[in-house]
């Protein structure tokens, strides 16, 4: 029998938020439940900085999903952020070791800040990024499972991630051959030397065989399309450039970036959804450049197995649709100010840019950039400065 | 027995250099040759735009590589630029259908103007350019020949460039599933509809398996590095990034971008050699920036056979490679005004630019700054306005 690893984690988070002022022992329920999870010992693969990352999973159902993931995720700590009814019990295949936050438990720990956690959305992973102490998070929606590469060989999306995260950025020139710091590449001829050590790393952003990432339109438009294609790259999002960050299979340096990792507010009671990820994305992209680190995208795939709903999707995208062509260009043209040294302060900004900049489309934006000064206030309370130095 | 196809099409072009004043029959010694190439038929595969596309090949050597190429090029005109010692006699395969220009005919067909067309230098090939009167270039060296796709298939490498021309590019936001106008591919959630008829494009820049084009630090660092992984992915390199282009392996719309495909002054009495194509993809994707069309990069693929040498070549490179340095930046800031609104006004006006921004490196920048301004005039020689209409 395996004991779950992170005891001493929780009395850590639980002085953390003692000295936050948050004196609720808020972690018991959940850690009883972690402990409950003991299992038979599994085989251990490759598990690389298996005590620096977490897991992060939206969902409102039973993970089972997670059977298939034994070989790659069993070492790592999930954090799973149950959405909808808190009073349902999800089910975690044993083994695992975990976290579940529901619904009263982020109301409990966030307290009036807990609002700005979205509600019936996937968005609500995000409170898991907040409420994690490691350094990198890993987040993939519970539809996803092992994808192959085209030999055959089952891919480890965690392994990918964080070579991904662990070698250097190209954010100011284009190199032809992809990644540069892969084996048997290299920057090409003409790449500048003074370039060449790259930046470091904030997201890396994986990819989808079968069932592409797309809208309610194209959903409707193509219903039959699968993404067959593995392109064998990761490539740094080039600086100026925005992309649409999908949140299904994503990882990110929590230290770098977390801070500005807030998927706004979706769902219940909003008049937008499905723009979480794309809402996060475009504001890590703009802080990212600012900051002068980088974003990739590429390897790992996961199978994507089942499109949601094309006509539910509609309903809650359509406003998005509409909104989108006034709010690229928002963020494409946005500077933020050389005072704005680090993450949470370049947040801070960009949430008083919102508010001005994107008010006049709909009230909804005075509202997220709301939200944004109150998911800053939380991430502080969670993760306060003498915390994130003994990280 | 073919008769070259092309009769007519030299008749066209004595007529347009007659109404551009350079009334000798320059051609008929090509002509001559050309016609002597009359071979037995050979079986045609696919080959689009067969009449609306020159390849361009600079060369010192005969060209039996054209021999793997046969069926592939040979539905296609061949635009030779003989480098080096113009009394050399270079081997064409029979069969092919082509021009060959050597020095003394670049000097009676510009004059005053040959200056500006690099000798001893591969940079020669943009000669070719100039000298077509088709609307697609493609250019290859004559060390490249037929790549393999990964199931073993040879790969038809004018097809996916005139795939790549054909289909809009996509400068103002990634797309990451790459190209959005693939089969099977399309553009994910969170891309602007707004955006999503594209753009046209302008170059399409294919890459090399197995002898990466490294510059010669590169090449001296890792003598045995081959290029093995075949990455299945055409993308649009973003605005307001720039790219190493490569001359290996290139296709353009000469419409859109010709005029500004100039390969500068290399080889032969100048400071510099090796970065004939970079300075031409540094000029022209800032041009095509201004111009909102589109630079694509990706496949297809061709097989780079033999590297040259890197001591030769760092005594090319290496002023290079620290000009590069200063005049990166230079492009990366570079902004063209709004009344320049097409590619020869652009071209201009990156020439002062130049001379004005990047003479204090070193004297060579004015030399090349004029060099360009010669470039705008031999092209407009060779391709007047009304010649420029009828095509």
């Amino acid at each position: 029998f395996r004991v779950a690893p992170n005891r001493k984690l929780y009395r850590l988070k639980i002085n953390r938020l003692w000295c936050g002022r948050t004196v609720k022992l808020l972690f018991l329920d959940n850690l009883s439940r972690s402990l409950a999870t003991a299992s038979p010992w599994t085989p251990k693969m490759s598990a690389p900085l298996a005590d620096q990352l977490d897991i992060v999973i939206p969902t409102i159902r039973n993970l089972d999903f997670l059977e298939e993931w034994r070989p790659f995720f069993q070492p790592y700590h999930l954090i799973i952020i149950q959405d909808g009814d808190p009073t349902k019990r999800i089910y975690v295949p044993e083994g695992y070791d975990y976290e579940l936050y529901n619904r009263n438990d982020i109301e409990r720990i966030l307290g009036d800040k807990a609002w700005a956690i979205s509600f019936k959305d996937s968005a609500c992973r995000c409170f898991g990024f907040m409420v994690s102490n490691k350094k990198y998070i890993y987040t993939i929606d519970d539809d996803c499972f092992v994808a192959k590469d085209p030999s055959g060989k089952p891919i480890n999306v965690l392994e990918q991630h964080i070579k991904n995260l662990l070698t250097p950025s190209t954010p100011f020139f284009f190199n032809t051959l992809y990644d540069p710091y892969r084996e048997g590449a290299d920057f090409v001829r003409g790449y500048p030397f003074s370039l060449r050590e790259g930046v470091p790393t904030a997201t890396s952003h994986g990819l989808w065989m079968n069932i592409p990432d797309y809208d309610a339109p194209t959903q409707m438009v193509k219903p039959r399309e699968r993404n067959r294609r593995y392109v064998d790259a990761v490539m740094t999002v080039p600086k100026g450039t925005l992309y649409p960050m999908c949140g299904m299979n994503l990882a990110f340096d929590r230290q770098i970036i977390g801070a500005a990792m807030y998927f706004g507010l979706m769902g219940e009671g909003q008049p937008i959804g499905r723009y979480d990820d794309m809402w996060a994305g475009w504001c890590t992209k703009v802080i990212c450049d600012h900051l002068g680190v980088g974003c990739k995208t590429g390897l790992p795939y996961v199978w994507h197995s089942k499109a949601s709903n094309p006509f539910t999707n509609l309903r809650k995208e359509y406003k998005g649709i509409f909104w989108q062509e006034e709010i690229i260009p928002f963020f494409q043209n946005l500077t933020l100010s050389k005072t704005s040294t680090n993450v949470e302060d370049c947040y801070l900004e960009l949430a008083d840019k919102v508010r001005k900049g994107l008010s006049h489309i709909d009230p909804y934006f005075s509202k997220l950039a709301d939200g944004m000064v109150a998911w800053i206030e939380g991430w502080r309370l969670l993760n306060p400065p003498a915390a994130s130095l003994e990280k």
